[in-house]
């Protein structure tokens, strides 16, 4: 263990521990200083708007933040890349999230962490706290699990209900992919296409991409037990849905001459002889944290010819969440939508991938000091600080959700919507 | 319906809809503005922490907001005195809790809704819920579902569990009797008591009374039944638990003689011959709300040997929650106690009652205009917005756990406690 990273380690604990432990409190949005003004906050006045929703649940909008607020609900699972320590340990990771939320759309957001990991209880308990939220982002549950999980709590609850490490990921993945094809000339109906690691996010993206065109006949599927194909017996059924029929077995035949390497799986997994085996400009997307499938410095030392992308800050081109959720769930929530569609995903990815092929403001270049953000190989997608992205992605998935009849008013931004 | 509650209600409505909709947001109390900063708030640094916590559950308390987070529970089966009108529709009283607790306390709060009237649902549900919070705070449950709900919690959870319609209401009866005893002549263990509506919040005075030295042999309780009496068949088990052997069976034949009405009940129930017929130097708490069971100015004009209290601000001595339960939290959490045992509430009884018998400050005085605060028979409980409340109530209550043997750490008073 280095100083550094002992250094980091200490200012990471100190960051959430001082001065007062956490990261989010409550704060009161109407005046509350005199005894007049808590007169209308609570007893006597608090009973009109108990009526007005009785009469009429939809005025729950109306007079309570239920509209702006999004429970981040997760039963610690799979925290991370850590694994399964359970509901308490999973409490910085969901307050951090509600962080971003409230931070990057001025969303509301609470973290609550459930205390079974019985797939059935989950599903009830959730379900149970509907009326208090506007929207649930599910968070650091393990594969298979969480598509049951989320499918049971989509088709039970009539507020939106996404899994953000399945499809945050997934949209982030799509858009870069979108721009990296546009750059090595290549489309989605025609690549061949490698994944390794069809857990929650590797599944969400291969179902995205799909709905977006994938030619899946093509498609190679790499999880522990090698390349996924359909003479294997007792597959889950996530893993089912993607086996290829192919005489491919190892990472290393499915690699010969792909277009794309999908990387959501284990450092240094990628060797350089597999790199050089891909097409013509390929497409290496390495989002094993924090160590990739393959160093970018190796993998480009080895070609120049190729895309690459990794989930880490310090390289070019990093695979961050955060480009995604708050704005989904801002549009989502500025129209009401019932769910969060395909096609509201797809509008999502489509918005960030043309957000990165425009000029960026002077505001996101001094942010970033002095990387060179101009649309090619380094700078496929749009940088966190961007102040675009509540601009562009908000009102294109209210669009989408509009036209998908899930829309239940019509788009309204909801004011501030940066808040922090 | 007249211009003046028209307008009453409008406020009350245009209060909870502008300019945005509802009374809470969250807040974030930790640096937000770079990109380093959100390193360590999520993705890469939330990672220590949560290490942390997996190795050592206590450090949830020091790495996240859990320690000064109270949820505000209720499943809507009895709102306020509207009755049941199910969870959404009580989600503006609970937020209005919210917000009290954090005026008041700087307590962190969630209000959550929970759309299932089982009991035993409701009970697993809270409980899953548990590694979220430092605490419960149950409200507007209806009786005697409450009394199973909140002892099933109370057994089952590692957090301090509380029913406010219960034990809140309950020391503010307390506190304010305390001190009208004093200036009567009068004391708990000779009083002759009658307490109408035995529900919640009576069933819990009557519990804290008995706690404090009540002679319950003395003591009428009087429900839609007229007086609970042993040969009474068939009665609920809080019912049964306070029936007298006694012949009275109205109202008007337990209050020949009585010392102390405590009405928790409904509007003119008491008329001028029964406060008449009551013992020399009367109490007279008249808690129905908003229309009190004898109103102040007829009951003065009967009796001038009278001390009165009632639920309403217009009138001296307002029996309101909000004396108790922010700060019986407050000093709770600040020793991270298991529970909240009879005798941190009877602490809290006892620092309110005492708080009132000092000289009220200027600060205080002005916030109430032209009001005569000094000690005696229209000044017998503490004023909301009194200073000295956040004060002397926290570590009183501490001190408590801590002879209890309750509190799991020496206390430590919350930075900034009043935080709105």
């Amino acid at each position: 263990m280095s100083q550094n990273s002992n250094n980091a380690r200490q200012n990471a604990l100190d960051y959430h521990e001082h001065p007062i432990p956490g990261k989010t409190a409550t704060a009161l949005t109407k005046p509350t200083a005199t005894a007049h003004d808590l007169a209308l906050a609570y007893s006597p006045g608090v009973a009109e708007p108990v009526r007005a929703i009785a009469a009429d649940p939809a005025d729950a909008y109306r007079y309570t933040n239920k509209g702006n607020l999004v429970g981040v609900i997760s039963d610690g699972s799979a925290i991370l890349g850590l694994g399964n320590l359970g509901a308490l340990a999973s409490k910085p990771v969901m307050e951090g999230k509600a962080l971003l939320f409230k931070k990057f759309a001025n969303i509301d957001a609470v973290d609550l962490e459930i205390g079974t990991q019985d797939p059935a209880e989950f599903i009830e308990t959730v379900r149970r706290l509907g009326p208090s939220f506007g929207g649930i982002n599910l968070e650091d549950i393990s594969a298979p699990r969480c598509f049951e999980i989320e499918r049971a709590l989509i088709e039970s609850m009539d507020i939106p209900v996404f899994h953000d490490d399945q499809h945050g990921t997934a949209i982030i993945i799509a858009a870069a992919l979108t721009n990296a094809l546009r750059l090595q000339g290549k489309s989605l109906d025609d690549i061949r296409l490698v994944l390794v690691g069809a857990g929650a996010a590797g599944t969400a993206t291969l179902n995205l991409l799909s709905d977006m065109g994938l030619n899946r006949a093509r498609l190679r599927v790499v999880d522990r037990v090698g390349v996924l194909h359909t003479e294997l017996d007792d597959l889950p059924s996530h893993h089912a849905d993607v086996a290829a029929e192919t005489d491919d077995r190892t990472l290393e035949d499915a690699l010969k001459g792909a277009d794309v390497f999908i990387g959501l799986s284990a450092p240094n997994l990628l060797t350089p002889d597999m790199l050089m085996s891909m097409n013509e400009r390929p497409i290496v997307f390495a989002l094993a944290n924090p160590d990739p499938e393959i160093r970018p410095e190796l993998a480009h030392s080895v070609r120049d010819d190729l895309i690459m992308a990794t989930g880490r800050s310090d390289y070019p081109n990093q695979v961050n969440n955060v480009l995604a959720f708050p704005f989904i769930f801002r549009g989502t929530l500025d129209c009401r939508a019932s769910r969060i569609t395909p096609a509201m995903k797809i509008a999502c990815v489509e918005a960030l991938a043309a957000l990165a092929r425009e000029p960026v403001p002077a505001s996101v270049l001094s942010a970033y000091g002095a990387a060179d953000l101009s649309f090619g190989p380094e700078y496929i997608l749009p940088k966190p600080f961007d102040p675009r992205l509540i601009e562009r992605l908000p009102p294109a998935v209210a669009a989408a959700a509009a036209a998908d009849g899930v829309a239940r008013m019509p788009y309204r931004p909801y004011p501030n919507a940066t808040g922090a």
